[in-house]
């Protein structure tokens, strides 16, 4: 989607992102359009969050083309920028890097549930400088 | 969409977007989705936000129904909030209304250009406190 604002090659977003703590799940729900917002880490060029079991995500997210976006804007001066990767959300199975990602992904959900992790290949990662001033 | 957190109440919801001066609008862009930020005010029951006519958001968002989300979440405790709303964006026309919202929402476009405002009305709002910890 072309803005006019400076683009952000791939390297770049993946740099931005790694950066971020903060960024948002975008996706369908009841055919409306829904954000939330998750902790996440950048794994290679996946995208990684965790989510339990009773919460929603999981079946929403799980095996569907997802937008993940994160952004740091100043509002004063609203420079910034933006980053959003598209990619079919899947989840990790495999063992050994689920324990490589255990500790750098800490989530904590009720007793007795085992949370759930997830990776958003970014199969599409545009981002943007914003510079409004 | 049920997640075992706290749910906001409309007008808790209203405060906490009033309070915030960077929202995202989530909307589909060639059939993916896609999420970009916004400086915005709330006014009434609307979402209200600028953009330049040589710009994409213009057309991507107008008439469409589209979300709007907003956060605050603070990464070391993984807690905070986070808000959407859902409406049909229109653009503001009248001359009365535009005025009385210039000062309020300033918007920089390129010489010549003269920015377009838009409005979401809320007419859908859901929040959570995110309380993970």
């Amino acid at each position: 989607m072309s803005s006019g604002l400076p683009e952000l090659d791939r390297g770049e977003c993946l740099r931005l992102l790694a950066g971020a703590a903060i960024g948002r799940l975008v996706f369908t729900h009841a055919a409306m359009p829904a954000a939330h917002p998750v902790n996440f880490l950048v794994d290679g060029d996946e995208i990684v969050f965790r989510t339990c079991p009773d919460g929603p995500l999981l079946r929403a997210v799980n095996g569907v083309v997802v937008g993940f976006q994160a952004d740091d804007v100043d509002p004063a001066t609203r420079t910034g920028w933006s980053v959003l990767a598209v990619g079919e959300a899947y989840e990790i199975t495999d063992p050994q890097r689920l324990a490589e990602l255990g500790p750098r992904l800490p989530t904590r959900c009720a007793p007795g549930r085992t949370a759930h992790t997830l990776a958003i290949p970014t199969r599409r990662l545009t981002g943007r400088a914003l510079t409004h001033a």
